[in-house]
C-alpha cells in the first residue's frame, strides 16, 4: 500500500473517531478547547492562569499530553484543584482521537462544563490530528519570534483562536508585531487573538471571558 | 502488518540511508552536524553567529529543513554568502536520510570542509532519524523553560553538544539553571554545553572554537 494511502487511511480513522468523541462531548454538555504550542510557549501556564479566572463558575476537567511519563504539568493541575488526566504518547509527536476516547474515559463527564487538553508542544503534526474538542487554540509566544507564521502556516490555518504569550518579554526581544500580524491575517483573516502575559496576569481576562461565554453557549442552562 | 513493524522498518531502512551519507561524507573529507531545537529557540541564529566566527577558516554549507516552502532561513545564509540548500519536508516533522541524501546531491561537497543540517523545529520526531551527520546538537533556549529535559528526554539522550541560547533573557524569566543541569545529567551525563546569547554575541567564541576543532580533528592535513 503506498504510504499516501496508509496516512490517509490513518487519518481517515481518527477524523472519525474525533467525531465520536464530539458527540459524546456534546451529549454530556461539555465546552472542549485542544491547546496546541511549541515547546515552553506556557500552555500549562495559560491552563493554570484559566483556572484562576474561570474561579468556581465552571467546572473543569484537564488532559494533559506528554511523550515522556513524566507528570509535572498534570501535577500543577491537580494541585490547582482540578481533576487531570495524563496521556503519555509513548514518544508520539501529537495526541489523537483514540487518546482523547480513553481520556474522556477517565474524567468525571457527569460534573464538567469545560475540558481543556494540552497538546504535545509541536507546531506540526498536532494540526492534521482532529480530537473531537470544539476550538483549535494555538499559543504564540514573543521570543519564539514573530516569523512562525510564515514557518508553519498549517497550525495557523486550522485555528479558532490565538494566544500571544509572554507580552512581558516585548520590551527585551525582536519582535515586528505588524510582520507578524500581516502573517497571521494571510493564513487566517480575522482570526480572533488575545495578547496577554501568564507571569504578570495582565491580559489574561478577556481570554476567560471569550472561554466562559463559549462554555456559557454550549449550555443554555447556564447562560447568564 | 503491525503498526510497530512498520514504524521498525522506516527506521532501519532510514539507519541504513544514513550510513551511507556518512561514508559520502567521509569520502569528501567533510564534518557534518544535525543541528535541532523548538521552533523559535535560535537554530538560524546559531548558524549565523558560526558562520560568522568560522570567517574565511572554513568553508561551509548549510542545509535548511522546514515544513513549508518558505526560504527565510536559506535566504538569511545565502546572505551570509554560504552556499544553502532549501529541503521542504512537505508537512514532515522531521528530517530523514532520503532528504539529506538529496540536498548532499546540490551542494558542492568537493570545495566544503563543514555541513551544518537545520532539522525541523521539534522536540520529538528529529530525534527518532538518523541523518548520517556526525554529531547531534540540541539548541535549548533560556525562555522555554528549565523542565525540558525532563519532558522530552528522547532527545537529550542523543545529543553530543548542548547549546543553551538567549543567555541575555536569564534576567527577566523564571528559569533555575541547577535543575535544568540536573534534568540533563540524569539523561546524558558529562554533555558537552555551551551556554551563549546570539543577540550579543556573548559566549559564541567557546563554541565556535569546539567545531573549528572538530572539522580540523576530520582533516588532518588541515589541523594547526
Amino acid at each position: 500500500m503506498p504510504a499516501v494511502t496508509v496516512v490517509e487511511n490513518i487519518l481517515g480513522a481518527n477524523d472519525r473517531l474525533a467525531a465520536e468523541n464530539r458527540k459524546r462531548l456534546d451529549a454530556a454538555g461539555i465546552y472542549a478547547v485542544n491547546i496546541m504550542a511549541s515547546p515552553g510557549a506556557g500552555k500549562t501556564s495559560v491552563i493554570l492562569q484559566t483556572i484562576k479566572g474561570l474561579g468556581e463558575d465552571l467546572r473543569l476537567g484537564v488532559i494533559e499530553g506528554d511523550t515522556a511519563s513524566v507528570t509535572i504539568d498534570s501535577d500543577k493541575v491537580l494541585a490547582a484543584g482540578m481533576p487531570a488526566v495524563q496521556i503519555n504518547t509513548g514518544g508520539a509527536c501529537h495526541l489523537d482521537a483514540v487518546m482523547i476516547r480513553s481520556a474522556l474515559d477517565e474524567l468525571p463527564l457527569d460534573r464538567l462544563d469545560l475540558i481543556i487538553v494540552e497538546n504535545v508542544g509541536n507546531l506540526v503534526c498536532p494540526a492534521a490530528f482532529k480530537l473531537g474538542t470544539h476550538a483549535n487554540i494555538l499559543i504564540a509566544s514573543i521570543p519564539e519570534g514573530d516569523d512562525k507564521p510564515y514557518k508553519y502556516p498549517g497550525i495557523y490555518r486550522g485555528l479558532d483562536v490565538l494566544i500571544i504569550n509572554k507580552m512581558d518579554l516585548l520590551p527585551h526581544v525582536r519582535f515586528d508585531r505588524e510582520y507578524f500580524r500581516r502573517g497571521v491575517e494571510a493564513l487566517n483573516p480575522g482570526l480572533t487573538t488575545f495578547a496577554l502575559s501568564c507571569e504578570t496576569g495582565e491580559g489574561c481576562g478577556p481570554w476567560v471571558e471569550w472561554i466562559k461565554h463559549r462554555v456559557r453557549g454550549s449550555h443554555p442552562d447556564r447562560r447568564e
